[in-house]
Formats: structure tokens, sequence, C-alpha cells
């Protein structure tokens, strides 16, 4: 169990890419993504897992996160999540004492590039790379699991 | 994971009580349950898991069950799942070569008592004892998922 704390932006410019240390590739599905809570199945290299988040408050939610074997996932994501599956590269970027997420969406979200930073602290100051754009972190259109209901290949304004 | 027949019946009588081996207090809540699959979390005895079942196909369906950190489960139960939550005691009893499971519920679902046994094949014969009344393996009502949505207490025909 724990209490996440993220920050979420658009990029600038491709500048980012000279930092990445580290490329994951990710797969997820959503079983569901409802009023209280979504539950995610997400197989990442050899690794597969079962997340539960509770509702976004802003920047402030209640996340849950459990191993499970590798066939269940192949199974789960392929004949129960919703339809599109996410897929995405995350690639990693240490600044200063802050690990940033950047999430390069491919199949239906191709196109977008989102940086995610997790905080200790709401207020907890971090380094603003050149190459960070606007904050998006309390625009609802960015969660994964919407992603997973409106991809951005159908959005009218990708503003 | 693994595929799940079971055939659910309501009590003829409660002759059933003599014959009960075991007795189990159950708690349960409902992450999700939609047009694809349900998400329930699970407190027995000293037990906490999360479960996914997708949707039935009559007596048909695909199942999934890990276990949770007991504080999980107590969390995710009191904050995250839809209510009403689930109360019941299970009661095991054997009859021949088959366990069957007697729901005994309260809250919301105070009334209600029904047997469900597991089959290894959708014709595998059983054992039917006298105190076994009508099936109800395909009414949805029944489906402790729907028994969260509509409680027993406001069915208006309990046939």
């Amino acid at each position: 169990m724990g209490v996440e704390i993220e920050r979420k932006f658009l990029l600038a410019s491709d500048d980012w890419r000279k930092c990445v240390e580290n490329t994951l590739e990710m797969r997820q599905g959503y079983l569901s993504r409802d009023a209280q809570s979504s539950v995610r199945v997400r197989i990442c290299g050899e690794r597969a897992d079962i997340n539960i988040k509770s509702t976004r408050d802003g920047i402030y939610r209640l996340e849950y996160e459990y191993p499970i074997p590798m066939q269940d996932a192949l199974d789960l994501i392929r004949h129960v999540a919703h339809r599109p599956i996410i897929e995405k590269n995350r690639h990693i970027v240490h600044l200063g004492r802050h690990c940033w997420e950047i999430d390069e969406f491919f199949g239906e979200n191709e196109g977008l590039v989102v940086a995610e930073v997790e905080l200790g602290a709401v207020d907890e100051p971090y380094e603003r790379p050149d190459w960070l754009g606007r904050e998006v972190s309390t625009d609802s259109r960015y969660y994964n699991s919407n992603l997973s209901k409106l991809p951005y290949k159908y959005w009218k304004d990708e503003g």
C-alpha cells in the first residue's frame, strides 16, 4: 500500500533522449476504471503485476501492486482487459535525486510522450530541465486508464 | 488460472445444518463488476485475497486468485470497494466426493442461503440431497457481484 504523489508534463523538445539511462517495454490493460478505482495488469520485461489505484484526487491517491504469474498476465491482457491495450516504452532519466519516467506511446496512442516524476510530498522541490513542457498532472485525458478509453489518435485538440 | 464450473441451488429445508463440518466467516467487496470481468477483495478468517473472474457464460468462466496482505484487504474493502460489502458465513458440507459450500448471507442480504458445488466437467454427476432446492446457476441475481449491487432485501419477487 502507498500514497502516490506524481507530477506529469508534456515534452518541449527531444533533448531528453540524450539523458536516457534505461528503457523498459510495457504492455498493460485495464480490467476496470470506474468512479472508485482502476485495476490494471502490466507486463514490463520479465515482470507481470496487477495494480489497483483508488480514484485520483488531483495529484494524490492510494496504490497497491502485486506480482502475478506471466502466463496469467498474458491471458488477462489478451482475453479479459478492455480494448485498446496500452503499449509504451518507459525511458528512465535521473535528475538530481529524482527519477523521471518518460513514457513514449505506440499503437493507438502513437505520437504521445509524457514525463512523470514521483515526489515524497506535494510541495517537494525538483529540478525542471529545459526539455520539460507544460504540466498536465490534473488533465485526466493523460491518465493511462483514460488513454485506453479515448486514445491519443482520436483527440481533436491535442493541447 | 483456472476454469470454474459451478452449480448453485436454493435450499429446500434447514436439514443441511446437521451436515456442516466447518464454517468460515467471509467479508468481501467488489472493485469492479462490468461486462468483461469482476474484481473482488475477500477476507476469510486469517486469509485475504484478490480474485478476478471473467464474465460468466452460463456455468463456465475464467478465474484468477492471488493472496494479498490483510491490511491492504481491510483498506481496500473499507475505502475503495463498492457498497454494500458482502458479509456471509460459508458452511462446508462433503457429500460423496464433492464439497458443497453453503453461503448464509447477512447485512443487506440477510435471509438468503445458497448451496454451490464445483464440478470437474459440465456433465459430471453429483449427489442431490433432500435439502437441495431449485437450481439458480444461471440466474444472475444470485451472483455475489450482483448481490452487492442489488442486495436480497431489495428484491420484490424472491423466487
